[in-house]
């Protein structure tokens, strides 16, 4: 953890010992009073706080930095994998900074995926949160899930630089071809691939249909590695900014 | 597993039903007589097995391609991490396809590291193995251990394409500068960053020191995401070539 996600409330009450961040904090770190660590409002800003007090709850002074880091113009659009690749997915993403990540059910994955207790029990947000707080990042993406393709694409600016990644059917490598707009969506398919009703519904949309390459990567690889290409090829990075040790 | 990975004696054998193999082509997938899945031979051919018996031992007959897979010119470097995430790391580079891989001990590193079972018992080997496989790829990457990154950097072509990553030196976000070599050189620093010295030795050696964006990944996710932007960069990924289903 590079960054511990706090609410407004908890900045301002202290984090009781027994809170998982606490016990981290105190016990695995062996943080003291005085010592500083990085925190962050989620989808806010980030400082340093530094510990004034381990008792009755851990208290801490905070200096914020005066701008909050910029969210990610990148929508990822994913087949509805298994719930162990799912957290996999969201864990990678949100330290890449994905603005929104969208999960559809697809004809050919496993009605069971979506009845898991990772969906029926919220414990998705956990794996988000983690993943922004390895990255020293605020901004958590916004998940949604969708029952089909044709929802996940009516909730995606038609106007992006758009681009599936089909090993099968691809015509372009992924880089090859220049990004058509400031901001990226990119579609990665079920364990399965894609149906060919999907795969039609894509290029009816303008997705381009790229491959990584003839090497074949699970899911989550390959959601990590076509958000960095493009991103990469988005030129939006700044220069990292790291926080004040 | 996309493909299973063979000895030429175990090609001519056949696999005994207690083998790994053979359990997860008979018992997980299911597969019977005159049903098929992709074989390959460790840095050579691959192609299309037929089962022909499955008593006493699984045979099989095999159509192999014209052509062996080529290996991809990329080399990295990684400061050794701790066992868990150097197991990731050997399972995703070796599904890049990398051609091969030099672990260094760190001056920030933990010499516990080094003498875990996976690399005193030899356990690294099935990573790559899975990684090549999870690829429907033959190619596996060497994989080396060296003492120092002086070592490691002796071991590399010193013509080479050359990036280190480094969140906090860095000038340039990778994929800003085009490639200066055919082949590539990523070097990942361990989980406590790279040290003065070694960060000097590194800009010795003509390392170009690039960002990721402002977000921290995991060692694993930047060893991928780094490789995969600079395979895309290099042009060298060819069309997919799917084996015949």
């Amino acid at each position: 953890m590079n960054l511990v996600l706090l609410t407004e409330k908890e900045l301002s009450d202290g984090l009781p010992l027994a809170d998982v961040r606490a016990v981290h904090l105190l016990g695995t770190v062996g943080l003291k009073v005085g010592d500083s660590f990085h925190i962050g409002i989620k989808n806010a800003r980030r400082g340093l706080a530094t510990i004034q007090a381990t008792q009755p709850v851990l208290t801490f002074t905070v200096k914020f930095e005066d701008l909050v880091q910029k969210r990610i113009p990148l929508t990822v659009i994913v087949g509805l994998p298994r719930p162990q690749t799912a957290k996999k997915v969201l864990h990678d993403l949100a330290s890449v900074g994905a603005d929104k990540i969208i999960f559809f059910d697809t004809e050919k994955g496993d009605a069971g995926y979506a009845t898991s207790s990772l969906w029926k029990d919220g414990e998705w947000i956990e794996h988000v949160i983690k993943g922004a707080e390895q990255a020293c990042s605020t901004q958590v993406p916004e998940v949604i899930r969708c029952a089909t393709l044709t929802a996940a694409l009516a909730d995606i600016k038609t106007s992006s630089w758009k681009v599936a990644l089909d090993p099968y059917e691809a015509t372009h490598a992924l880089g090859e071809n220049a990004p058509t707009a400031p901001h990226a969506v990119l579609a990665i398919g079920p364990e399965r691939g894609w149906s060919a009703t999907e795969r039609a519904l894509l290029i009816k949309n303008n997705f381009a249909l790229c491959h990584l390459g003839d090497r074949i990567l699970r899911v989550e690889s390959a959601a990590l590695a076509g958000s960095m290409i493009m991103l990469s090829q988005l030129k939006i990075w700044e220069k990292h900014r790291p926080l004040a040790p």
